[in-house]
Parts: C-alpha cells; structure tokens; sequence
C-alpha cells in the first residue's frame, strides 16, 4: 500500500451507493457562502432578506438542474425524510386505506409503511421478479379501490435494478381513468445522478433524493413534490409548510452545486461531460461484469445480469462468490484498502438481505452476496485493482 | 455606516434567539475532519469504521458536555424532529389518550401536537399567567388519567421566559405517585446554551435541542432520551432505530464542539469562563432594560420584567414601542444595520402573535412588539449603539 495509488481513497473506494465521497470544493465553496449569508433566512430584517435571497437561489438552481419548477423543490433533512413526509401525509386523510409498496422499497418507506398499520392502514407488498424488478402489471394488478399510495423506487440500492417508474405511471393514469388515482412516490435516491431520471414524468407525484449519495452533505435532501398536499409533520411552515425547521442554506448551497455537477436529467446521448462520463463508467462496468462472469466461483445477482445490461444502473453490482460469507469479503477487502458493502449500509449491521429474498435469493448465495459500487471518480486502473484483489481473495477459499 | 464597528455583523446582530450566527472556527473543523472521514458511519469496511469511530466520539463529546450518557443522545435533524419525534411515539400506544401542552408551545410542538388530533388524540392545553410562566400546578391541575404526554418548553422563544421544568417534573412525579405518569417532554431549544440547564434532572423524559441556537450549523440538533422508546418514525435503523437517515459526521461534529463551548450546564457560579460570559451577559441585559424602562413610549413584555429578573434569560428581551407595529421597527433598526425580529423567525412572515395572546396581551401592544435577543458575543458598545438607534426611531414617532 506504498504507491500513490493508495493515496487516494476514491479511486479504491466501491461504496458510492452507500454514500458517495463528498466534493471538496462544493462543500468548502458551500460553507463560506453560508456563513456570510448566517442569520435565518425567515428574519424579516436585512441580513435575513440576504440568507432568504441566497436560500431561493439555491432552490432555483436544483429546480433548473432537476428540470422542474421552484415550487416542486421542498428542501428536507435527505433520502428518509423525503420518504417519510407522503407516507404520512395520509394521516391528513379522514378515510383510512391502503398503500401499495413494492418488495424490494428502502426501509425509508417499507419500515415508515408497516408503521402506517398502528393507524389503521393496510400494506400491500407487490412482488418483484427473480431479476429484481418490479413490473407495471403486477403493480396494476394489486392497485385495491382504496389504494391512497403506491411506493416503487427508481433504482433499487443493493442490485441497480432500474424499475420501470414511467411505465408505471404511466400504467397506474390509464388504470385510474375515471376513478381517483393513488398518489405515486418514487424513491429516486438510487437514481439521482446515477442514471438519467426526469423527475417531471407526468404521472409522478413526489420523488425523494438525498444529497450524500450524489458528492453532497448528509443531512440535505429534496423532496419533490407536483403539487402541494397537506403534511403531517408539522412545526414553524418553513418549505410551503410541507417540512418544517429552520433552513439548512449550507445544505442547499451544496445540493445546488451537487446536482448541477452530477445529475443526469435526460442528458444521455447529448455532448457534454457528464453523458460522456455516464457512457465511460457504463463500459467500466461492463468490463467488471465481464471479468467476474469469467470466474467459475462467481455469480451475478440477478445471474441474468449481462455486462452491458441496460437494465441494471452501471453503479451498483451485486456478486455472490461461493464459500465466502460476505462480510468476510468486506473485511478482506477493506484490508487490502478496497472499501464495498454487503446490501446496504442501513441493514450492514442487521445481517438481512429483504431484497435478494423477495428475489427468491436465500441460503449461502444471499449470505455471501456483496455489493460493489462506483461512480464517476472510479478509475480504470482502480477497477482493475479491486478485480486482482478480488479474485486473490476469492481464489483462497474456491 | 462606515466605522469599524458595522463590519462586525455579530457586535449589531441582536437576533440570536431566531438564528445564533455560526462559529466559523468550528463550522471549518468540523468540515475538515468529516470530509477526512467521509464515509458511511454504518458501512462495516475500515474507512466506515473510521467514520463510526469519530462520530461516536462526537456523541461522548456530546454526552459529556451534556452531563448525560452516551445512550441518551439521539443526532436529528433539529429542534423541529427532536420536538416532533416523541409526540409521533405516541402513535405506537394501543389506546389513544391526551397531550398536555403549554399555551406558548413553539410550533414544532403546538402544532405537531394539533395534528394528533386526526388520529383520536385529545390536546389539553395549560395557560401561562400574565408573566408567560406556566405552573407546576396549571400542570397538575390538568393532567388527566389518559394524558401520555407532557410538553412544556424550558425558555420561552419569544419573552426569555424561564418555565419551572424541574418544579413541574418533580410535581408531576408526586402527583402521579403509584399511577401511571406520562412523558414528560422539553423543548430547550431556548435553553442550551442561554441559561445553566441540567437536561439529567429526574423526571425530564426527553428535551430537544438544536445546534444553530448555539452557533452550530442548520441541519443537526440532539433528542436527549432518559430511556428508549419505541419511535413512529422509521427508516434503516440508525440513532438505536430512534432517527433514521445516514450519520451526519459534519453537524455531530460541529455541535459536539459548539455545546463545549457554549452549553451551561449548572456551571454558573463556578469559575470558568462560561459562567462568567452568562453573568456578563446578565448584566449588560440589565442595563439595557433598565435604559428601556426609562423611556415613556415603551413597555416591557410583560411589565413585570425587571433589569435584572432572575425569571427570564438575559439572552431574549421582548418590547413594545407605542405607535410603531413591530414589522416598522425591524425595518427601521435593519435600515441602520441592526438586526431584531418581532417574534419567532418561524411566525415573522405570520404576522401572529399565539404567544403574547396566552398573556392576554392583544392589539396595539402586541403587534407593536419585538424582540431583541443577544449573545456572548454581544458587547457593551454595541448594545449602547442599539439603544440609540432605538431611541432615534421611536422618537420619530412619539
């Protein structure tokens, strides 16, 4: 661990999903702005009239990168909150009824969901396939007249599974001809930055994202929201009363600059760095697949998964080795200074695995399975790198 | 405005009580090392153990400074989700029951608690006297035996009014004697850092504190818990399952920094430079009172305040200024670079006043007052600076 290679922690780092390793300049440039504009941007006085003006700034900002209007942008504490705020919002609801999550949700909503049953809610679960995806029909098939809301994420945080959201929507408008339609959330915490998303397909009613996965503070997130509805968390009504506290400007500062650098809003196929850099990760991506697929030892998970799959985010990719339980190929790894998780970072510590169960992935397959990801720090020679020690460590015990 | 004196904002801020401008030294240390430790606090590789590490360091940094146990601080989001995460438990009880809540409640707590009421919750309200204290026995009197939960602030927001916590929690721990006695909940937003506050005093359930109040950074405050319970709110785990969201390593920080330098806990009359920075600030509070109370056309809120009134934080002063409405004041003292509100930045843009109403102060007296708040970092000549912008302008008008 003496070259210079090891000096620098993003090119050895395969944990981008867990939390992506923040942009130094963004968060310096971020904080300075914030304590010169430092009184509270709800003051009425001078100084508070500058921190409000910088606040909405930012806000227009993500708005533009995000391409949607100022209003849809409700500023939160990050990727739970924004989960948490339309899961609540039925209690506002005099009638009781229920919520269509899928299998495969962040505990964010599955956890926040279950809950809803103390109220007097039912929770509907649909199933995803043994790819890992959750397909409009079986949402549509379980669609249930009192059905207020349907939970599908973006992109799925332990597989890169892209789910089909637009379909969905899409799906659920022409099901609901005539009738009330459930509101529609979409956990796109996943898919921010990591492949392109257009927050404004029509059909789409709130949409999560969470500064730390995208090269931002913890601690910032966006809630998106079409319209406004009535909250159930409640305080000062800062945020058009929809998430109440005092404003967070760093936070906002950084997430503006964040997704102007690295979000990807239909963007794909235009010139411009940050198609180029998508395209470039895809074709690393695809390169590792293909290096693992080559190991007798080794599966994908899903094992459909090819190197070049357009429906998996090129991020995010789960492995099963045999004979390796995964947290000994964490550990084995981060020894070797390579840094990967097991599922997520929220369920690292609790030893489950919901998502590659609802996949039908039980016993030794999901125990051993680890997830590497990357980003658009990742490096060829990084890649290559984790590959040897990989195969070093797996070869021990295969 | 071209002396040295105006390009202090903090020596003309007089708003601290809306937003305590941040301590760049510490807002810059604390960046550093979480950028240094950057990554997932739950990810089990070794730079995730690294960030575990530094962040559970905060929280005994915390703790300490605190004068609790480690198990007792819960990082949030703010005063807001640290006020609103115990009411929420209450939807885990089987039977639904009562929440007494004071009539000078901050939002995050009177209207959290409001809302409770669409799911079969009853809300007690307990009235201050005309000094805006609330009783230990207006509290007994209207505990009822479903009332679960008890909310009653440590310092008013708005007058710097000290409420008898430790009276009200030993109170309600005698009266509930051999009964079931509900939780009993403070929010010391107000108080951490503005008056000496043991949160370990018996009988405090949980408190909320919020680190922009005590020059920290937006986005971080602590849920102080005498035991765990189980939280409503849900998502990966993290905080012992209290708060879920990924670890914000900046803010835990930044506020474990700020509350050793700024929190009072019992230390007054030891010697320290904490305690003699609050009795300075007592004094200086003092003078301007009594300077206020020697000019015709204004009235303290409530009259009763004396200089030196041991019942109310020198950090907050409110005051009403015959023939001026609050908003004319703010503008005038922010036109000359001195910074107020009227009350809480939360209500500023509102223009409602739910707190001088609970002491039956209404019209022309209400919404002609404003509040000045200060800080350790206000001094002397800054203060005489102020009044006389003060007298300047409401001799204008009377």
């Amino acid at each position: 661990m003496a070259d210079n290679f090891t000096d620098n922690i993003k090119e050895r780092y395969f944990d981008w999903a867990a939390t992506a390793l923040a942009d130094e300049d963004i968060l310096h440039a971020a904080l300075e702005k914030s304590l010169a504009d430092g009184a509270n941007p709800s003051s009425v006085h001078g100084a508070g009239l500058d921190a409000r003006h910088t606040f909405e700034a930012a806000r227009a900002r993500c708005a533009a990168a995000l391409g949607v209007k100022q209003e849809n942008v409700i500023f939160t504490s990050g990727g739970t909150e924004s989960d948490q705020i339309p899961i609540l919002a039925l209690l506002r609801r005099p009638q009781k009824g229920s919520i269509l999550i899928s299998a495969i949700e962040h505990p964010a909503v599955s956890a926040q969901a279950e809950l809803m049953k103390n109220c007097g809610w039912r929770v509907i679960t649909v199933p995803c396939n043994s790819d890992g995806i959750v397909t409009p029909e079986a949402v549509i098939a379980r669609i249930e007249d009192d059905t207020a809301l349907v939970c599908i994420m973006a992109v799925n945080n332990e597989t890169g599974a892209i789910q089909p959201v637009y379909e969905i929507a899409d799906a659920m408008t022409a099901h609901c001809r005539g009738k009330r339609r459930p509101k529609f959330h979409v956990d796109a915490v996943q898919a921010a930055g990591k492949i392109p998303f257009k927050l404004s397909h029509p059909g789409i009613d709130t949409a999560a994202i969470s500064a730390h996965k995208l090269c931002g503070p913890r601690g910032i997130g966006i809630l998106y929201m079409k319209e406004r509805f009535e909250p159930f968390l409640k305080g000062g009504g800062q945020e058009n009363g929809i998430r109440s506290g005092t404003e967070n400007l760093f936070g906002a500062l950084a997430l503006a600059a964040c997704l102007e650098r690295y979000y990807m809003c239909g963007k794909l196929g235009e010139s411009g760095s940050e198609s180029e850099s998508f395209a470039q990760e895809a074709r690393r991506t695809a390169h590792f697949i293909e290096e693992l697929k080559a190991l007798p030892y080794c599966s994908l998970v899903p094992e459909s998964r090819n190197p070049a799959d357009e429906r998996f985010a090129p991020g995010v990719v789960q492995v099963s080795f045999a004979n390796i339980p995964g947290e000994v190929m964490v550990r084995a790894l981060s020894e070797k200074g390579f840094f990967i998780s097991t599922g997520s970072a929220c369920s690292a510590r609790k030893n489950n695995r919901p998502v590659l169960a609802a996949m039908g992935i039980k016993g030794e397959k999901a125990a051993n399975a680890v997830r590497f990801s990357f980003s658009s720090h990742s490096t060829d020679e990084g890649v290559q790198k984790l590959l040897d020690a990989v195969k070093e460590i797996a070869g021990r015990f295969n």
